[in-house]
């Protein structure tokens, strides 16, 4: 997420009770993961692992639990605790401050928009011309609707990102990270009933022009899609995943976390896809093969008993000459 | 649909600027897609492969947009866009007006019927008597429930069709088919929380007598599921499927489009069905094969490690004499 | 389900025009399925496989359909229809008298917990301290959830358990069994969008402290969840399942009735468990095997045409050395 106006560093570093070293004059402009940041912004990171790839990244400015070498020009907020470093600047920059009125008095309904009984609007959600919002549809802070959408019944978009830090050695394991980033719907999209679309945990969840999404369909924090995509009813998408224009997903899929789906890719139902697919090509099953990949091997199963009878017939002598 | 009363023909080519061919003092009683059509109706074709089943089909009316030979006393309306033409005959004669109150003026609710908070019922909706439908459901316009039916949070009857017109040479791919069918709920069917149930798109979406459904199932536009089936969580039904009575499908079992299952047919858990089923036998797998026919081809896949000891030791002329 | 006081067997056996035999002047405190029983309980069965498993519970009293041996100091009620005798007891005592506000007057609501627009909290909900319920989420009758829980939109507690009593000589097969349990949810759990969690039939559905449930996941009726569980996105878990503390259930993933999953079990995504499983391992598949098990089977697969050039080799008398 972006600050509504730069912050001193100083002033971030004195929230959290941090150390600062290097550029201490500087203003941040945002907050970010790793994934997601851009020069201006502060970063986090906990684990030595992912140190360097924390100070090398565009980011200016690292929040972190040990001080290190870094690049002229950065900085580094030192503090035990970097992760609660990240809440406590969230909280106080982009505080919780649910609106309890259905409709808030931030959000904005462009022009020829059809807004339906029920449906919730949270602070600054901006809708475009010529939506129909139907009954029972919850939108969440700072989310973002193109023109021409259509989102049925029961839909949430802008839920929270599943996205938690754990550590076995607290009582309550798993600690929820707060999503400050958003849900951002571009023009001419429909999403049908039932549907759930998380917002970004920084940065945002964008679902491309065009792109059509059948019921009860789940896409996770900060996975981009892109334009004229078709997903059936019950895909499910992980966090952080790119989905290419163009790309359909046949009914109950399942894509893991941060993968790349290549444009024009078409995947048949009930497919589990665990690594990245080039585009242009058909896939099928569990991990998911190219589909003429997958026949092949499912007709090469029904042949083990006719292999097993050749053998039998080999291991007593008689060689079966089929 | 069935328009309000019968609409001549001539009205309706003025409306879609088509020439009329053949019949043309005759009304039209609806309009419906090939698989829903009935005598009276009008029908829409715009690809050369689906001509002779359209021009054959119960139809009496055609919009088409190539002049054919047709048989005596049906009538064809000219038109370069039949799709478009359909979408328009639907804005004129079942025009989008939602109800913007919680409980439409015109919904019906029975004797003994208990609609509690924060459900939504649009227009024309009718419930039977003795139901129950539980908080935050909502029940779109022209929808019918019948009797002693029970429906729980969160479900939608009658979201949309997810039914386009695909043409990749749009910026926008797919266009939207105006869905006017409706969804048709009989006695004694139970709904789960959190079920989907889109609505025919020119016809209904049926679901028979004495059904139960469990939280979280799909059930795609025009499926017509029969009497007494039972449907565990999570099942995904896609559009134009027939499901025959006392049908049991276990959790997260997806049925792909237009088949039909048998009578008494039982599908295991997770399945995926990608062509019709006969009655009266238990299916597993993806895709789904009879279970003891599934069953086996499982024991056949642990025995490869065995049968591959046996290959080596007939390779080096040690005959397995096992 | 407890009643709210003590019930003397006379009324009871009145009620539902029992015969009583035995310990006639005892008082019940509850009713409940065999699964749930404790001292002092009645239970019900109509079918003599399980007369001795009810008449040797911890249940005192048994409605049955047949005089039988019982133990000294029990009782039995004797009548015709034992299904038809609990739901008559359920409706007399714990009658379905839903709540018509937003918020029932008999819901509670602890300190700094933040309930949102259009949320549905029924009869005797308790809520504890610290909890954010977003908008569009519907909590039922008797539902208890602890301090600090987070539940997002869409989401339902304590619909009806998917139960019901099937005879196929009635014209309706299925007959609904009243749920009167409950959906108890422990400190620090949080829960997705357009989530499901049914209530117990007779006793509860439990989350353990600290679980973190990702959207679109439905947990059946009376099962019981552990601490510091991680469940993804579109997990499906049936009726009656014990999951023990800290598993992981990765997306999409369906887990059959009445299983045990054992602690920090780890089970892939999509996978389907049709059996219980042993804690601290990985699973993958469908059914579900130990992942390294799981994939040497994949592996062996893709060597089935390997092993046919081998076969074809040996049978043509060229044997191959590879």
């Amino acid at each position: 997420m972006k600050f509504e106006q730069p912050v001193a560093l100083k002033e971030i570093a004195r929230l959290i009770n941090a150390r600062l070293v290097g550029n201490t004059e500087a203003y941040a402009t945002g907050i970010n993961e790793i994934h997601m940041v851009e020069e201006g912004d502060l970063v986090f990171v906990d684990h030595p692992k992912y140190y360097e790839t924390c100070i090398k990244s565009a980011a200016s400015f690292i929040i972190i639990n040990k001080e290190t070498d870094f690049p002229e020009g950065k900085a580094l907020l030192v503090t035990d605790e970097p992760f609660e470093a990240y809440l406590k600047i969230v909280e106080q920059y982009r505080p919780f401050k649910p609106s309890m009125d259905l409709v808030a008095a931030s959000a904005v309904v462009g022009e020829g928009s059809v807004v339906m009984p029920n449906v919730y609007l949270g602070n600054n959600v901006v809708i475009g011309k010529n939506c129909v919002i139907y009954p029972n549809v919850t939108i969440l802070d700072h989310c973002v609707i193109g023109d021409y959408v259509i989102i049925q019944s029961g839909t949430v978009i802008g839920g929270d990102a599943f996205y938690y830090n754990k550590k076995t050695n607290r009582e309550i394991h798993y600690k929820k990270m707060t999503s400050c980033g958003r849900v951002v719907i571009k023009d001419f999209v429909e999403i049908g009933a039932g549907c759930t679309i998380d917002r970004g945990v920084t940065g945002d969840t964008v679902i491309g022009e065009g792109t059509k999404i059948d019921n009860q369909v789940h896409i996770g924090h900060d996975t981009v899609v892109g334009r004229n995509c078709l997903f059936a009813a019950q895909v499910g998408i992980a966090g952080a995943v790119v989905i290419e224009d163009e790309v359909i997903l046949w009914g109950q899929v399942g894509i893991s976390k941060t993968l790349t789906i290549g444009k024009g890719a078409v995947i048949n139902a009930q497919s589990g896809v665990p690594s990245s697919l080039d585009g242009g090509k058909i896939y099928f099953g569990t991990p998911a093969l190219e589909a003429r990949t997958k026949v092949k091997e499912l007709a090469w199963i029904k042949r083990i008993p006719e292999m097993w009878d050749k053998l039998k017939a080999l291991s007593s002598g008689t060689v079966n000459e089929k």
